[in-house]
């Protein structure tokens, strides 16, 4: 499912999206960073192709781009971006990625003084958002719930948690499941459609209280007789 | 933690306060059954105490009583209401739940053609709307995500699931986590204050789409080192 499919991380400078790109090249995927910097995001690729050649890949295939033409090489495009202009980076590619999957995985949360809480978004969630600005683009929500430290750290080679996909065509969720399930350790689970994104979103709130309380990077599985 | 406290369950004819009920009288907790007519609510506590002398619990403690004398005289009191008339209901008990704990696990989702979504509450969660109409009370989100039919299920011995508490304090936290724990199988973990009880409501949505794609109860359980 995933054969010939290049995957485009917006926002793959940061540290989910960084995350991502490393696990996902780590398989063999071939990827494109992007960021609003070109040279950043080549430098990043340049770090996570030295990495994985340390870590048993030396034929990763990682380049970085500008998030346009990040956007315009790839067949998915994941947007790792941060919440603070998510929707007026996305409506600037609506071209670029016309026609496209677009994985959304960004978590409307503030911090306060007494810990991470929700925001509110006008449209329901970021991934509702996404479809609002793009639509000729097939947005899914997933990798909400998947901590960026755990990603980083290839010593760690399960990532113990499950993704939670969201969206409307069976086809766009079962891609993304794929994708999920290319990182080692990691369950892909169809989570509804595209208006349950939200909570997805949010949970990630109680997820760093969790982090907070336990010192840990809290991931999610969902269980059940047969799953 | 747990001596001495009799624990309330409004809404105790329903599908999750029975549940509830079920496997806390089981775990040697007296339990008072609320309904909105007494009588139910006392057949409702003789079937749920037959059923426990069928698995080897003759001395279960459970009793019937309306909800405004149910709460009167419990220690913690759990609201497992339906979300129509969640607020209106609350708002009538708030003498009798002044001063306790009340643990709300109402999940304010809807049903339309292409499956369950999450309702908007003006309040954010439907455990910020009882704080709201209950200023009396300490309000405790929690038992938002357990399968009612796993828990009337006495032959699944182990609920395989993590109970979410969000809320304020952190004794009213640790004393619902104790009440999770009380059910085999079960974990408590805190996850947050109140305003992140929002989206362990809504998650119920996810997890239904879960059990109608591959027709199971889906539970969840948090990941990370050291938990």
């Amino acid at each position: 499912m995933l054969e010939g499919v290049t995957v485009g991380v917006l926002g793959g400078t940061g540290a989910q999206g960084r995350g991502l790109a490393l696990r996902w090249a780590a398989a063999g995927i071939p990827v494109v960073l992007g960021s609003r910097d070109a040279a950043r995001a080549e430098a990043a690729a340049k770090e996570l192709v030295d990495l994985l050649a340390d870590f048993g890949t030396p034929d990763a295939q990682v380049t970085g781009a500008d998030n346009a033409v990040c956007a315009a090489r790839s067949d998915v495009v994941v947007a790792a971006v941060p919440w603070e202009g998510h929707s007026e980076l996305l409506a600037l590619l609506a071209s670029e990625l016309e026609g496209k999957v677009v994985v959304d995985c960004v978590n409307p949360i503030g911090f306060g003084k007494t810990g991470p809480f929700p925001l509110d978004v006008a449209e329901g969630s970021a991934a509702q958002q996404a479809q609002a600005v793009l639509p000729g683009s097939r947005i899914i929500g997933a990798f909400h719930n998947v901590s960026a430290v755990v990603l980083a750290d290839m010593l760690q080679t399960e990532v113990d948690t499950d993704v939670l996909v969201v969206g409307e065509e069976r086809a766009d969720t079962d891609l993304v499941i794929a994708l999920a399930e290319a990182i080692p350790g990691v369950r892909g689970l169809f989570g509804g459609r595209l208006g349950n994104a939200g909570q997805v979103e949010k949970l990630t709130a109680n997820l760093i209280a969790i982090n907070r309380r336990h010192k840990t990077h809290a991931g999610i599985r969902i269980t059940g007789h047969g799953l």
